[in-house]
């Protein structure tokens, strides 16, 4: 229960306000210039496809894959979100916002038909 | 006030539950395959690079760019983000949790100089 | 036969100065800077995944793809060459002399079990 | 001047044949999917895109990269370009050919001034 409580604080502003406390306090912000930030996101993907690489299709809830596997696309897919989020702050564009906006443009563009009963 | 009360509600749990809702309405369950949604959160990540792709070095800030520019950019980092946690739900991973334990490994391996002063 | 003639002279040196004299033709070596370039082969990349997204496992020769999408195919996976090509081209990289090195690298880092027989 | 004759016979069949033969020899066939060997060319773009990540604007020419990160880029820029055939060549795609078509619809797309004249 405490677990569920404490994921539900996972808020995209804590992650950035943790993101960016961390570049600061390593004299990083230098570096995270917007191109860099997405170059490096790119570098994540890819490192995220090479886990699914020579798999083939594979089922929703990986079964058959190792835990220590399982923990490592863990690792790669919160790297993406890390710099995603450092990218989308760098550019002042407010991530969290974004996404509900863009959701509400994604249900006008493909309406339910469950809406339309 | 409201805009930042709203905002801070914007858990990855709550992006999470949207997106599932809103492939089930649309039965597009079937389709949110692991691979799919993979290949799906790199075609947005094209969409991303080519909005930066001729514009050289681009400031933090995003100074000079056309406010349509801007709302483009947020619904394409949007999209990254809403398939990236499509991506983490159907692999069974709790992308805040994950990232959470991200933070702290990175932090182990990039020790801050300013909290050993 | 005269079509097989022709595809064997489709080296990488044709295509680089067909790219070079189409950017110079245009007045576009301004924007060839090494990033932008590799941006706009990302960019590609993520077209060329879009084919694929929604397709599950796809067969080798895609049987049941319609002409149409082969041929929107063959341009996506041409325009990730041409950047590439013209990627390799502003750094000062040999593309060919290093793919051939690279093969020869491959080769030492996994043995082909036949050639030790 | 060898090295001239031999860099124009660099031409995609080569390669090709090449990729071919070395996974036969290997036994790697029944890995060499679509979709696995698209994933395994974004990871190769994602290894290209960490070499760039942090610099900056990098000027063409890589004036002031150390010989050994040339080789190192020259080196991930050709395994981008053998998943990129290999891809090609299990759907089925003649990349030469294509590539040529591809530059001629983008000479139509984008007229030449110069040819205006």
């Amino acid at each position: 229960m405490a677990g569920v409580a404490e994921w539900e604080n996972v808020n995209l502003e804590v992650l950035r306000k943790k993101m960016e406390e961390f570049a600061k306090e390593r004299n990083w912000e230098k570096y995270h210039m917007p191109r860099n930030l997405l170059l490096a996101m790119v570098g994540e993907v890819g490192e995220l496809s090479e886990i699914f690489q020579w798999k083939g299709e594979v089922p929703k809830g990986l079964q058959n894959w190792e835990e220590e596997e399982k923990v490592h696309l863990g690792e790669e897919l919160s790297d993406v979100l890390l710099y995603l989020i450092q990218l989308s702050n760098v550019c002042g564009v407010d991530l969290g916002k974004a996404a509900l906006r863009k959701i509400g443009l994604n249900a006008t563009k493909y309406p339910s038909k469950n809406h339309h009963q």
